[in-house]
């Protein structure tokens, strides 16, 4: 676990601080209304409806869930058939860092090698393919689902033309396309970025969008683009223990998001200030693990720099490199400010 | 679902609303702030600390979970091994309102009849002695655990002396003893009530202080007074998609309320406030299907009166009577006004 | 657990013994042949074909697995989806004495109360409306599926006309039908009993024809009289540890079970000699605690009569009554003999 | 699946017939008693305490189930708490050939890289260790069992000294070591092997004597050296379908496979055929992809070679490799005649 103290400068994640302003604006606003339980309220249903447009899929079906493990775990269980399996990068979420919640609900991961984070649509074709042929497959695991993030736990992207070939990779298998979105919105505003909201609803058979990494306080908005893909989902969420009582809470954050563009400023406003800090370091002559495309930017120390800069700056840990060098993780959010950022420039120079 | 519109008199729940004033200005003025997640910051530490002490049991291990749901289905199956099945009455929220919450996670809810919601010792006493003496009871759902309510669905409470019978058959028959406590300020406040929190933590083996129902935006504090009852909790509410990333909302909540006894005057005011609506219904000629003890009110309604109120007030369907009058719930809470109470007085004048 | 001994006439129950030598003989003697495994083997096939023909279902598909709790609870659970429920009879297999195998598997079963072992239609329909009716019904676990045994616990039957009506009630309510046979061929042979196997594949989305308590060493067949009603069902069972390597031998005994008519030529004995079982109880002064139709026979005992018998007779106990008599039951099957009879008459006499 | 046709030499695998005859003698010898159900029965105590004396383990806990996969799943979910998962290899039966029947559980298999079917004792270190040290380890599944299978899917063995290597892991890491013995016989009776019942009793929290590839119809022997080990598991194996009515089967054949040394007489005759075979394809000029240990024999063909001999012996495939030759499997078993060993010498010469 992070280890994150306030007076250091707050680069550790983008989950640290509680919620937008414009949020919490809207949660305070509304506090003493009264209104209907579970996500029956007016605010979700305008947050649906927002966020329908914002997809251009004016009949998807919008859920909202609290997290993410507890939003992965229930889609992912209601999209697979319980012979079925997902397809997973080793290096996703789901494979290394939910604690087992896939398998809770009786799946299997099927782990796939990736090049950071990424699954290669080459490789998923393979090894379903070799599924098929291999005369024993009713004795395994049926690939049903393919989950990517996007972006990756490496903050890389998938692109269009990659997005569109695991879709076919899935139409000719049988299989559903799954996207985490835990980040989306720096995906979304990352100058490489060339696949839409629009897109992620016309090629996958459910994604989320992140609320909590993203300026909620907490909140995943669940997009079905195709209604009843999982019917009763409403109920499979109470019997999951994942429908909130109070569910306009929920529908007033994601409101917030998407009423004027707010959820696209939140990433473009950090990814901009982790393209500043990527090019700090750069410059001052460290190297990046991995390209920086999002918020979040991996940069690889000896132990004497890591030693000196971690009194001051709150990172993550990431890896540890078989050169001895040590992979660090520093993110940015809407909390992020043009203070922190010039305070790790001093640092750097 | 209950269909509460704004206009009527809010009586329909007692969580309609978002939180009690007092916690939403402490997750405002802590906004900004920068802290490390799932619920290992220090104001979740703080909120554990107050807990214990209004517990009188300084060795507690407590855990905060989002909803009563999840804090249910989590904890009895934590406390429970596969092979034993949760002794509920058969009006409990786990046997009803769940969607299948706890068979979601492979064990029986064994049902028993009940008087107004309560279950009594002496059944349970009979069913557990009927399964040791079944000579088939090695092919049977062994009972290890009782489930309660406090107070229960109905608003009925359990006595001290109850739940010391209760917390004697579990010790003759081996078995543990859990109560939900959504509503529990209500019944600590209750006139009739004489079970302290430092009771329950005696003599349970876990429960959950409600928030949710009790002035939080959500939450649930969940007591295990004996440290490591259930080893890795924090692992299993993270299997379950039940650890919240930011989980000084929940601390922050609960310090808010544990602080200067906001918890138990929430209970003391609306307990005091269904006195009077239930004095009111009485006073001007109305039966009460359950007498009145929480903040929570049933009226007995033949339909034309029915038809009338509920145009004006919002109430929660109970149930049809076999004498074709139909019972009512209304419920107070921290957000029940003077001028609602007064308001409803005129109606029934 | 019984406690028979050898010794003792053995109407214990009706798997005390190996299987009927005709079954027997066809093991011994297939014994040294190689065959593919997992029932994809001709003896296999032969025998599916054998019971189609008896069920007048030439599309049915049909799988054989080895024992009566591992078929009810492999495909309840195929039958169901995740959020429903089973409907069974409070005295039913699934509900008492299976160790919570429908739980495990994530679904709740929903007892209703029954009379003699049967559940009635009437009251399974008051049962699902009340579900749509109720306002909380996306709450609450969804009726899925009924439940029956045929004959049921209590060796009573369901008419042809009582699941008529319960297929009714799955019609209209979106429901399926599933028998458990486990002692089906009983059923079949009991001259009041007007329900054929061809009715049975008429009327129910799945049921299983009993082995192990009607001749086999063990076996059931479970029918899907529409082909694909549980997709992927080979894999189903394999993952839940439901599939034979030799699968032949589940083939080899049923081909000789439905070759030439044997299955119900063992059930017409033994419901023969149950037939003259009660009628010697009857005659001999004693009471039938519940009217004798199949191969079991319910007797009410005073202490010292029992304490008498039970030397000479393996019986199974049944249940205590509160008039302080016991209810034994005795059970005939292939193995039962003249002799054996003889010796109980000669007991009673 | 093999399409094995009873004409071809029989070589496709060790349970293409019925039982070695010495047990199925007993069970046509032992067919008209009656006996209790359940394996509460004496041949089942008997078999239990011949196995005690095999493994020189007097205190053990034996019990019967009735196939591979369902031994597995059944012993790997009682000897892991929830949060925790298996570690195995690769190409171990639960990760590949089994559906997901540990995932069915709610386990995660952690599946490490594996030479010739083997985990190393300090890959498996290492992966544990860096479980231990990874800041996130309580958001992972922690793993609590080591699964391996003597001899592997390869046909290879573990050394007496990985054994003891694999227990020092799982003593210092607070894990159980479970082994899967299917096969069992063949690695007992291999001449390289130094690794006894009586020390597999002494290593292992549990192991399982496999009977349906070793000379029984069908049946697994599970022994847990230290009773309890895991608390009712008579009810843990009800409740997954996994308990034979007429138990007294599988005590009959276990009782003959350990009365008179034919267990491990069995093994030998298979390994010694099978040592033949492997030298003879030697000798022919073929080449073994993996060297024979035990009755598993793995020879490499080019398509030309391949498809005349498929024509006569009936092999199951194993893989492409990427030279473009197929790897081959025969096995033999209790049920190879001296005639298939030599005919399939006079095809190679």
């Amino acid at each position: 676990m992070t280890t994150t103290q306030p007076q250091k400068l707050p680069f550790g994640s983008d989950y640290l601080q509680g919620a937008h302003p414009a949020l919490l604006d809207q949660l305070v606003a509304t506090n003493m209304q009264a209104t209907p339980g579970y996500g029956t309220d007016a605010y979700s249903d305008r947050a649906r409806e927002l966020i329908r447009a914002a997809c251009e899929a004016p009949q998807a079906e919008v859920h909202f869930l609290i997290g993410g493990t507890q939003a992965n775990a229930v889609a992912i269980d209601a999209l697979l058939s319980p012979w079925q399996g997902v397809i997973a990068a080793h290096t996703g979420h789901i494979s290394q860092h939910e604690a087992g919640a896939i398998e809770a609900s009786g799946h299997k991961v099927l782990e796939l090698p990736s090049v950071q984070g990424k699954l290669s649509p080459a490789d998923v074709k393979a090894f379903v393919d070799g599924w098929w042929q291999d005369g024993n497959h009713d004795h395994m695991v049926m690939p049903g689902l393919i989950y990517i993030s996007q972006p990756t736990e490496y903050g890389t992207l998938y692109s269009l033309s990659e997005l569109e070939a695991l879709r076919a990779v899935c139409d000719e298998c049988d299989m559903r396309l799954y996207v985490d979105g835990a980040r989306l919105t720096y995906a979304l505003a990352a100058p490489t970025n060339d696949a839409t909201l629009a897109d992620l609803a016309r090629l996958t058979d459910a994604f989320y969008i992140g609320g909590t990494k993203c300026g909620a306080l907490f909140g995943e908005a669940m997009v079905f683009p195709v209604p009843n893909t999982c019917p009763h989902f409403f109920t499979v969420m109470k019997r999951r223990g994942a429908l909130l009582a109070k569910g306009r809470l929920l529908g007033i954050q994601f409101q917030a998001l998407f009423e004027n563009g707010l959820y696209q400023r939140i990433g473009e406003d950090a990814v901009e200030q982790a393209e500043r800090i990527a090019r700090m370091f750069i410059d001052a002559g460290y190297e990046l693990a991995i390209p920086q495309y999002t918020n979040q930017v991996f940069v690889s120390f000896d132990d004497a720099t890591l030693a000196r800069l971690e009194n001051e700056v709150d990172m993550s840990f990431w890896e540890h490199l078989p050169n001895g060098r040590t992979v660090m993780r520093l993110a940015t959010s809407w909390a992020s400010t043009e203070d922190d950022v010039s305070a790790l420039a001093k640092l750097l120079a």
